[in-house]
Formats: structure tokens, sequence, C-alpha cells
């Protein structure tokens, strides 16, 4: 596991921080600001050991990697990279089959903390990012996740292709984002399975598509060539989830 | 009709630009820089009357408004917001049944250039936005549509529920995106539709639901309220396409 320090800016994320149970170290709130978010963020902070701190909308400005502080900004201890086993105990713990998301070179954060929210809603049991050439999760990340990273985990791994290898000997299929593929409404994705989808210039690299079972189409009928790759990821997520249900 | 000037920043957005057939005033690449893309702009530039220079990368950055130039900046005369009677005469002249997507104020421009992207992947014949309260066709906007702005015409109205009475005078039935709905796959979205998607935190408003015919919901497993608006309308519009082409 690997830890990273996480600054966490906006009303809704620090206060999804809190639900969560996550150790806000220190927490700078704009001085003045007296709405009901912020009273919350304030009533959730005392019962904790945070340092809380009212500052000057300055300070908060100097200190926001996002530009969106919304009037307040925790710093969070760490961030805690899940590893793939622990995202296989919990859908065996939730007796659902395993259902993963793997990103390959996602390089815009924002992107990354979409498809951490779509992950979550989606019911899958975590997302899966390479070390090299990826966004990491970053307050930008967190922040777009909406508070989705505290609940769905994150793991990092050297080589998707290797733990892609992995577990398929564990019985999942793979399926990847590919305009060339198979309409996805004609697949079956029901079962075990990872999901892969590529990064926003190039889509899945190479070897990685040769490492997947099948290849999925989203039906495209306009002018343009791919889809935003948050979008593209949810709506095969969601075509996921329409064939689990319909199995039911 | 309304034009607004426009700057076109990024390789692709600029590439599509020229193969949309967009009148670019004057073109600004990045000193020395001969790649492939960077060679396709320029000699596209030289087959129109654009102004072409070539600039050092501080000047490009000065005048970047994404701050993601790429080494090219193009200004376009102007951008044309379409009129709704548009779209319906685009359906009608390709005879298929009108599809149109409303954005009950979202505020990201990026999420307004996801989502004009989706529209013209999943074959919607336009985009309607509010006056107020909403992001208009910036060059961030502009910049996520990867090049469907040239494509999918987008319309500015005043009251987004003055011109949904108008539509359903004339046959539309509309859906909006709500959790409190009834599940998409149960609803029949089939034939002429406007599909209404809310701002990033509030959803739908109150006087739009109430115009609306029907009201989806998109499942949802996991612990967070909600998907990114652009991931929700991308789920709901390939929802409509899914029913469209189940129809056929």
């Amino acid at each position: 596991m690997r830890y990273e320090e996480l600054v966490i800016e906006g009303r809704n994320a620090v206060i999804e921080a809190f639900r969560a149970g996550k150790t806000i170290d220190k927490l700078f709130v704009l001085d003045g600001c007296q709405d009901g978010p912020i009273r919350t963020i304030v009533r959730e902070a005392k019962k904790t050991d945070a340092i809380l701190q009212f500052v000057a909308k300055d300070r908060l400005d100097q200190m926001s990697e996002t530009g969106k502080h919304q009037g307040v900004i925790a710093f969070v201890a760490a961030y805690e990279y899940a590893s793939v086993e622990d995202m296989l105990a919990a859908a065996a713990a939730k007796n659902e089959e395993p259902f993963l998301i793997f990103l390959d070179s996602v390089e815009d954060p924002h992107n990354l903390g979409a498809i951490i929210r779509t992950a979550n809603l989606a019911g899958a049991h975590g997302v899966i990012i390479p070390k090299r050439h990826a966004a990491g999760l970053t307050a930008a990340a967190a922040r777009a996740s909406a508070g989705a990273l505290h609940y769905t985990p994150v793991a990092k791994v050297t080589n998707l292709s290797v733990t892609m290898k992995e577990l398929k000997k564990k019985g999942l299929w793979f399926v990847c984002a590919d305009m060339d593929g198979e309409l996805m409404y004609n697949l079956n994705l029901k079962g075990p399975i990872g999901l892969v989808v590529g990064n926003e210039g190039e889509g899945v690299g190479r070897l990685i598509k040769e490492t997947c079972d099948m290849t999925a189409a989203i039906p495209m009928k306009g002018d343009i060539d791919s889809l935003n790759v948050s979008v593209a990821a949810g709506v095969l997520a969601y075509e996921i989830v329409r064939q689990r249900l319909s199995s039911k």
C-alpha cells in the first residue's frame, strides 16, 4: 500500500470526508462564513481532533490547488491506495460477481474523478490505474469524485496487462472499449468482469486490447471520433449494470 | 440568431474546425513546431484566407483562455447559435424523430462541451441551453466538445419551460433525469423526445420537472448522491439510443 498527502477542497467533498470517517488533520474555513454547509463542517470538525482555523479569502485562494475551494480546505493525513485483492474481497463479502474498472492512462484528473464517481454508483468494486502516465489521486481528482473516493477503492499497479492476466486466472472476463468492436448490446457482459477504457487521445493500447476477451463498441451516429472518456466509461459501465439487472 | 467571438485552442479542435469548413480569421502556431497535426493545420490554413502567424510559446500562453493550446490557437469570426426550428428541420430532413437535449443551468463549460460531444454521437439533433445561469459556447466548452460543436447545433432560449411547452404541442415528449423517478429501462423513450438534465448541484428545477411527461432514474447502487452531469446525460442519451435501435 502507498500513501499520498491529500488536500480536499469544496463543501460537499469535505462533508463527505467527515461522513466517511476520514482523519482530517487541519481544516481552513473562510472567516465570517456562516451558511448551512459550512456550519455542518465546523460542527463535524469539533467532534474530531482536527485543527480548525478561520482564515481570510486570500489565504484560501493561495492554498487552493483547484481554484474552487468554496470557502473550505481540509488536509487529510493520507489517501490510501487499495490493493486489487481488497476489491475482490469486497465483492465476495457482498456476494457479488467482481466488477472492476481499468483505466489505461487516463491523464485528466477530472476524468479520473468522474469515473470513480461512476464506479461507485454503478456498483463497481474498484478502479485500477497504472503507476505511470496517468492521473493519480490529486485534489482535483478527489473533488471531481464528489466524495466517491471515500467509498470506492483505487489501486495503482505497475503493469495493467500483468494484473489483467492474473485476474483472468481468477475467472474475470475483460472487455475493452473500442469503436471497432462488437456493438455492446450484443455482448454478454454478465459475470465477473473487468471493463477497460483508454486514454483521452488514443483509446486502449494494443497490448492491453490483446489481453481482453471482448471489444465493445458504443453505437456512434455522429461526425466526430469519440466520446469524452468519462462519458464512454459511464455508458459502458451502465450497459453492464443493465445486463446484470436483466439477468435477475 | 446570435453571434459570439470564439477562440479555438488545441490541435484536434482546430483540425475539426477546418474540416467543418469554419471560417478562421487568424491562426497562431508555435514557432518551430513541425509534427504531423501542426503540419496538417498549416496546410489547411494555406488553402484558406486565414492569416497565419508563427509565434513564441510565451505569446500563445498569454493568448490562451484554457491554458491548453497545444501550440495552436485559432480565431474564428463567430459562432452561430442555432434556433430550435433548425433542429426540428434537421431531424425532418434525415427522416428521424426529433431528439433534443435540454440543459437546465449546466454551469461548467467542460460539462457543456462533453454533452455536445455526446449529443453528436448519440444522434441528437441539438442541445438547448438557457440564456441565464448557464455556461455558453466559450473556448473551454468548444475544446471539450472535441469538434462536435461544428456539427451539433446549440440553441439559447430565454425560458426552457416555455420552449418545452411549445415543443410538446409539436408532439415531443419530455423526460427529465431525477433519482426519484421511474427506472429508465421501464420507460418508453422511443418517439420524438426531449431529454432534460439538471445542473451540477441541484438537478432539474421544479418548474421544469413539472413540465416533463416522465422522470427517469439511472439505477444507483453506491454511497454518493449523483453522477457527474455529463456522465448522467450520456447514460440517459444512450438509453434512448438503445431503445431506438431495439425498435427497428
